[in-house]
């Protein structure tokens, strides 16, 4: 009844092919807190471009350099992992890239999460474990759940959740634009992968 | 100051190597409610013996015949990720087994995840997306509060909130067996790895 242990696989999550190129030539993005939303928003849509996912991606910047620490974008169903959230993938790859499951150990540069569109319920959680100092957010939760998303069980309070354990959250930068992405996304008939409203027990 | 392409590391979470022979011996554990929870809590107890992660453990089952699907344990500060907690191992690793992102799919039998502590709000969100039908806990909350653990912010009404999506709640099944491996864990001193609290803005 048991599998196998070799039946146990692993879990592999790695950015798309084609973000390598594009991130690369990013250089002038990462300045400005707007510049690095306009980045994060372009990974959004290229997303959807390139069908490699839904239409959310997410950075983690160094707050001194702006540096680009990691880009994410949503992989939910070309990974097959419903973890695969745009923020989850910038925070995880931003954690290996610096040898830490917590961003803001002591010693290292404090580091800004940058999303296309207000965290759902499992980001919130993850922001909070990450260690991330920042958030800044696009798209506002309705704009999602507008076209069918499902942002989960937030507490209503939730950016005050965030900024009670000291974490600064900034709401609305870009919104329109990353709003439009996700009414493009829907026009286009995209897969809403978690809205599943549960089933019949 | 983008650093080149091939500095975006990939994650890649696995097992710990004990877990493998442990599992493959484990037949008799799953038939009961009671034994699946017993196995996990086995889990929980070997991953701070092997030193290997923080004493949480979970496990993906079928409903149907009971077949483990995959387990998970806390692997935080092993894999420097911060989301590495045992559910969302167990159920990352059962999509990548059944090859979907959607546990509750069309045509898969029902899943159901069984946990040795109550999901942290990051965990409580990726319940729901999961697609698992049921989920049983052993811990409360409570518990690992006491010992330093940060649940974040969860709804008061979390139990409902997933009842409202068809996601079946058992609490408190090996309740006190749990709680002691907690309990044992803060008495060894064990990394509160989340208990950090955030910082001055």
């Amino acid at each position: 009844m048991i599998p196998a242990p070799s039946l146990f696989p692993s879990l592999h999550l790695e950015l798309p092919a084609w973000m390598a190129d594009y991130v690369s030539k990013a250089s002038q993005w990462t300045t400005t807190r707007e510049q690095r939303m306009a980045f994060v928003v372009s990974l959004a849509r290229m997303n959807i471009q390139h069908g490699t996912g839904g239409p959310f991606a997410a950075a983690i910047f160094r707050l001194d350099t702006h540096e680009l620490v990691a880009p994410g974008v949503n992989l939910v169903v070309a990974s097959r992992c419903s973890v695969a959230h745009a923020e989850i993938i910038a925070m995880a790859l931003a954690q290996q890239r610096i040898g830490s499951h917590d961003l803001g150990a002591p010693g290292l540069p404090r580091h800004e999460l940058v999303t296309s569109c207000e965290p759902c319920a499992m980001c919130l959680g993850a922001i909070l474990w990450s260690g991330t100092g920042q958030v800044v957010c696009a798209a506002r939760d309705s704009d999602a759940t507008e076209i069918g998303f499902d942002e989960g069980p937030k507490p209503l309070d939730w950016v005050s959740a965030l900024q009670q354990r000291g974490i600064v959250v900034t709401q609305d930068v870009l919104r329109t634009e990353a709003r439009q992405i996700l009414q493009d996304y829907a026009n286009q008939n995209g897969i809403i992968y978690n809205s599943r409203q549960g089933f019949a027990p």
